[in-house]
């Protein structure tokens, strides 16, 4: 098992047994998310950006329009803090106290780093549609001169993350098990689609068909 | 319509079409989210941690457990920012560059305030739990004096917010319309259910019906 790279920035102190050290549940998390929340801090003050991201490999990255705050600190080189969550469920209890939340998270530390390089910038791109869209990147119009000089694009390390994990039912109390009041998990998933067709789509092109990526959370037209 | 308060801080520069004034917005957009991004520096590292939320009036609630690091944070007094996002589709431009995605995001900034009394603690998680679970909270077993100690509860007032929202279709080039590319939006919902039981239920207790609350994304067993 490839262990999750962590630190003492990011040991988990708060119900260390929800910690994950699993290399894979880490990457399963990233590539089911689609965006991610990124703080950094400008002139004393946090800020939380939400914003797509991709894995490839060590790597989870984020993109947008250069000349935005956020990607001019992100150039600055300070540590910022990129943190992904998926909501899995409402945990229902028998006791208030014991109500709880199932869910998936990765936080992660370190500076971003940019890429210069255009030939990197557009593999990236592609990279991306390609994770969420499968086949789609050889049918569109590529990216021109313009538009990647427009585009910025930062990847952080996967080197200093903390993951943590709840699944499962509630747990009570002892004293609290004949209580006669519903217990029990309201899972949470998200759903994609169907598809819905630009209105101004001028020519007749069926719709693709991406539902095996994100599997039965896919609902087709 | 009442507006949405907001400061040079959080005066949106990138993309200013998307900004939101309407406090209605605001409000729905924090009543549909159950979880926020909180972000906060810590020895001049920023950190965000996702937790779930709540709205009550112009107030957005968090709570933990008592001797948490953030919450020994958010007691400081400092500003901080708390980020809740709805993703609500991908949008599939026929060139690369104008794929984007829809979404409702709300950034707040400011200090959180501690909840210092215990009836004012109390009268908070009910909101809460109704807000979620209407009626229930006259079935679970309250919050002990020991339980009420150990939970921290914080709000922060929604004075200095942006919010903003994209929707509808894919805006492409002028040049790009006749592409043969499937072009539109591929919709992103939370879908809530089936109702799950725990497996240590001891007494027969019907599921309640809590379906309305989140009406179309709810999936009855």
């Amino acid at each position: 098992m490839s262990k999750v790279k962590t630190s003492n920035r990011t040991r988990i102190r708060r119900v260390p047994t929800r910690a994950v050290f699993d290399r894979e549940i880490l990457n399963q998390i990233l590539d089911e998310a689609l965006i991610c929340h990124l703080g950094f801090t400008d002139n004393e003050q946090s800020f939380v950006i939400p914003t797509l991201c991709w894995r490839n490999e060590n790597r989870l990255y984020v993109h947008g329009s250069t000349g935005s705050r956020m990607l001019k600190i992100l150039k600055s080189g300070a540590s910022v803090c990129v943190t992904v969550t998926l909501l899995d469920g409402l945990v229902m209890a028998r006791s208030a106290f014991h109500h709880s939340a199932n869910y998936r998270s990765a936080v992660i530390l370190g500076p971003m780093h940019h890429v210069d390089n255009e030939t990197d910038r557009l593999s990236a791109l592609e990279h991306f549609m390609e994770h969420i869209a499968p086949g789609r990147w050889a049918t569109v119009r590529a990216p021109n001169n313009k538009e990647l000089k427009a585009t910025d694009l930062f990847w952080i390390a996967l080197d200093e993350v903390s993951v943590k994990v709840r699944t499962g039912d509630p747990v009570d109390d002892v004293g609290d098990m004949d209580l006669p009041v519903w217990a029990g998990v309201i899972p949470i998933k998200q759903q994609f689609g169907p598809m819905a067709g630009a209105k101004d789509m001028q020519l007749e092109v069926a719709a693709p068909n991406y539902s095996t990526v994100f599997g039965q959370r896919w609902v087709n037209e």
